[in-house]
Parts: C-alpha cells; structure tokens; sequence
C-alpha cells in the first residue's frame, strides 16, 4: 500500500514554550515529501527526525504570522549551502515572495537551485499539484490575515490481484497485470476467467486536510468533508472561547464539533497555547463530542 | 564584583547540525542583559537556559546572513505576544529595517513595545552605548557582506575597602563610604586615617570583545586590543584556510594568531563548520599557538 502519512515536526501557537516547536509538519505520500508550513527551527527539527530536507519537494504555507514561516529562509539557505539541485515549489501568500527576495537580496544569496514560487488565493478552493497519484488543493481559512488550509487528495487506487485463486488457476505472470487492469484471462481451452473474479475491488482513496490558523466557521467545511484525517487548529481550551473568536481562532471542542460534521474519521489537535503546559484537558475536552480524536506530538508519524 | 559574563546559544555556522545552534550570545553585565546576534531558534534557546527574554535590553546583530538573525522576528514577536512593554534597543546594518517592517507589516503586527533602531557603520569605531559603568562599540569586520565586531568595555572599577582595618580602627560605617571615595578619614583624637591606607586599588577594568564572520587581517586589531576574553569566529580548521579566505572566514589556527597579536587574555572559538562533528581538534590546534583557547558551548558561562 502507498505510504500516506503526516509527521509533526511542530504543535505550538505563536510563543514556543516547553520544548515544543511552532507548526510544521511533513506529508510523506509514496516517499515524496511535503511541507507544510515552516515555523522557526522547522530545519533543525528535520534533522532531529531524520528527515532529509533535500527530499522536499514542495513546501506549502498557510499565512504569514511568523510561526508559520520564519524557518523558511534559514532551510532555504541550508538547502543551498548543501548543495541541492533540485526544483524546489513553494506555494503562499504572494507577498512571501518579496519577503525572501528582500532577505536574499541583503545577504547576498542567488539559490543555486530552482525556486519556483506559486502565490495562493483565498477567494475559492484552488487545486496546487495534480497528478493520477495525488491532488493538493488549498482553500481559504477565516484569520485575522489572509490564510488557506491545505487538503491532500489520494488518487484512484489499484485493485489488488487475488493471487491465491490466480496461483490455484495457474495464471501466468504476464497476465496477471492485465487482471488488474480489468482486462479478463482466456486459457488455453477457451475457458474465460474474469477479472472482476480475480482482484479485489480497489480500496477507498485517502485523504487528508490541514487547517490552521481559523476561527470556526462553516465556510470552509465543504472543502474537508470526509477526509480521513483531519488536523485542526485547537489553540484554547473552550472556556476561552471568546478569546478564540477575538484572535481568530478555535478551542479544542470546535474542533471536535467540525471533524464530526465534516464527518472525519480521525482527528489531530494542534496549534497549542503556551498557557497549556499539560495537554490532556484539549484531548479530554475534544474526545467528549469526537472520540476519535489525537493529540499532535513532535516527532510522531500519523497514518492517513 | 559586578558580574560580567558570556553565555553561549549558539556556535554553529551557517548550517546548524548536530544539535548546534546558529549564532547567539547573552552577555550579562551587572544583571542587564544584552543579546549579540540571533540566529535561528535563539528565543527557544533562551528558553532552555532560563534566560528570561523580557530582560534583555539591547540587541547587537553583526550582519544580515541568515545564521546571524533569523530568530529576531520570531523573538520581537514573542516578547509582543507575552506583553512586553520596556524598550527595546537594536543595533544592526541598515536594511534590517526594512526587513522587519516588511515582515511586521504582513503579519499586521504593531509592536506593543517600542523597538528603537539604530543603523550600524562600517567605516571605523563606533561608540553605540555608554554609561559610566559600561561602553559598547561596534567595529568593522572584513566579511562577504558588511559585517561588524562588538566591545563591551566595563568602565573604571570602585576601590574596595579594607574591611579587616576598617573594623580593627572601629571606623564608623557612615565614613567607610567615604574612604573608597578616596576621602580620608579623622577621628576623636584628630589621627588622620588615610583613605589611600584603608583601600585596595580598582581593580583593572575587564573587556569582551565578538567577532564573528571574518576573514583575518589586521584591520581590526586595534579595535580588540588587550581584551580579557576574545570571541573569535573559527569556521575551519587551517587545512582548510583556502576556503576559509575564499568565504571570508578564519581558521582555528588564525584564531589563535589573532588572539596572541591583540593580547587577549583569554579566546573563545565558535561559528564551526558543520563539517565538524568534533570539535576537539579546532580547540587542539588554537593551543599551539595560543593556550588559553576554549571552546564555546551552547549553555555554558563564560566569565570575562
């Protein structure tokens, strides 16, 4: 089966305390790496987690309050100092890219690889990257400033050959591909063994979405609906609500209540306050409306 | 005695590994505290260290490559969001500036400190803070991009009495003050206590200078003259001083050198390459030439 899985590399909100990092996370599907979002230190924590940053090859922020991207220029920097050739895509807010040409600009650096920058837009869902394999799209967030979530899309899946029937029935190697593909075997005695006999239907595509940062509104739930997992913000405990919608953002039990109506199968909190040393009251508190429910931690891998 | 002290966050060179840090330093003089560079990460190394950021003063940035100021956002943001309401005194090369207000002004930040900026010069000596206690200088470095080095020069030290003739001549305490002010002392009997007598002389005045990116040559010798503790960049090791000159870096060897012209009387090395995972054989090297060589690690006091 494809590898589809999220690692956090970060789970705190603004201030990092605790030894917690601010967000990043990397998706691997089929050992191609994303990025999504890039807080300060994000660089050193690929290298804690054995990730190889010169394996990213397309890096996605959300907004641009700086524990989502201030780690940006420095992996970018390493990535040239390293000695990396390959194009790397980096999709954002467009006024990103006059950020990292200021910074280039006065520290003197031309990449010496490719960076291809593709602004992004917050008046619709926009698809990123596309191919039979995987689709990312973005869409927009609610945020005190301009914000999408991102959502990855598996493609159609293969059905999968019954092989113990087709080794029963002798069916030779060369055929067995073209079961696969629904096409179906005739034997040496004209005896026809179909196809939709010998595979297994292909299993359900998976998908994944992100969202942070957003207060909650229904806005953006028809882009997430029915994704297998789904990480949302869950900046505040619900007794501080109010402060949520003030600074636009959303409590632990918000999150619970829009992964059941998006009707998510898993759940991931994030985005934590410094005022919560202790986690387990936002797990506690999003489990009472959404039992399928996780806390994000550094440095675990989560299975799409 | 006043304390004065160097703490180590970071000693690695642009690419950080091995769980090195990108440049940071706090120096501590009399309880005020004063952060030089910011790399990447620092407010989590201050964090780690117990530095409490709040306290820190005034912020020295050398030049604008990345490894050098990459956390100051993040940190300037932080000390926003905790509440900070003291000044804030930086020191940089002019664009920084126009770094921050690019950055701020996308994240719709409005600072609720004041954040005072002053431009650094690269064209001599230049005097950025003084107090009668403490002077701070910046002096220009010979580096790919402008760059400047920093003095911290403890102003002239008080006369301590002797407190053991103090006590044994029953001088009343309301006079001891006097006599370290040089004032002597007459008492009943009309004896003259001299002041001179009942002191020990200033101690000399300590100074710590910082040096970190530049290629060696003796332009800026005399602006490091006769310091206790030098902070001398050492990149590479000196099989490596082509590339060292090539990049405007130092070798552990020219360390050493420049340590031993200036009349240092202690060296600090740091800004290693990540070629280096020990680092044992940077510090073996500066000892043949220079013995009072120490290898600057992150976490660790240094006292000037």
């Amino acid at each position: 089966m494809t590898r589809f899985e999220v690692l956090i590399l970060g789970n705190s909100s603004a201030t990092p305390m605790y030894g917690r990092h601010p967000t990043a996370q990397i998706v691997n599907f089929n050992e191609q790496l994303f990025l999504i979002d890039c807080g300060e230190g994000t660089q050193m924590q690929l290298f804690r987690y054995g990730i190889r940053s010169n394996k990213i090859s397309h890096v996605f922020i959300s907004h641009l309050h700086g524990d989502h991207y201030l780690g940006l220029v420095g992996l970018l920097s390493s990535q040239h100092l390293m000695g990396r050739r390959a194009d790397l895509h980096l999709y954002g807010p467009p006024p990103l890219k006059e950020i990292l040409d200021l910074q280039f600009k006065h520290s003197d650096t031309q990449l010496r690889y490719r960076l291809i920058f593709h602004p992004t837009r917050t008046d619709g869902v926009d698809v990123l990257f596309e191919t039979p394999a995987l689709k990312i799209s973005s869409f927009p967030l609610r945020h005190r400033i301009a914000c999408t979530g991102f959502r990855f899309d598996e493609g159609k899946r293969a059905v999968t050959l019954n092989g113990d029937e087709a080794e029963r029935l002798a069916i030779p190697m060369s055929y067995r591909k073209l079961l696969k593909r629904g096409i179906d075997y005739v034997d040496a005695d004209g005896q026809v063994h179909r196809a939709i006999d010998l595979t297994f239907p292909a299993p359900p595509s998976r998908s994944y979405a992100y969202c942070s940062d957003t207060v909650m509104t229904d806005e953006y739930f028809g882009a997430i609906k029915g994704v297998d997992l789904l990480y949302h913000e869950s900046t505040f405990l619900h007794d501080m609500v109010d402060r949520a919608k003030e600074t636009f953002h959303t409590t632990s039990l918000e999150a619970a209540q829009v992964a059941r109506t998006v009707q998510a199968k898993k759940l991931l909190l994030g985005h934590y306050s410094a005022r919560y040393k202790d986690l387990q009251p936002l797990l506690d508190e999003s489990r009472t409306v959404f039992t399928e429910t996780f806390l994000s931690e550094e440095g675990k891998w989560f299975l799409v």
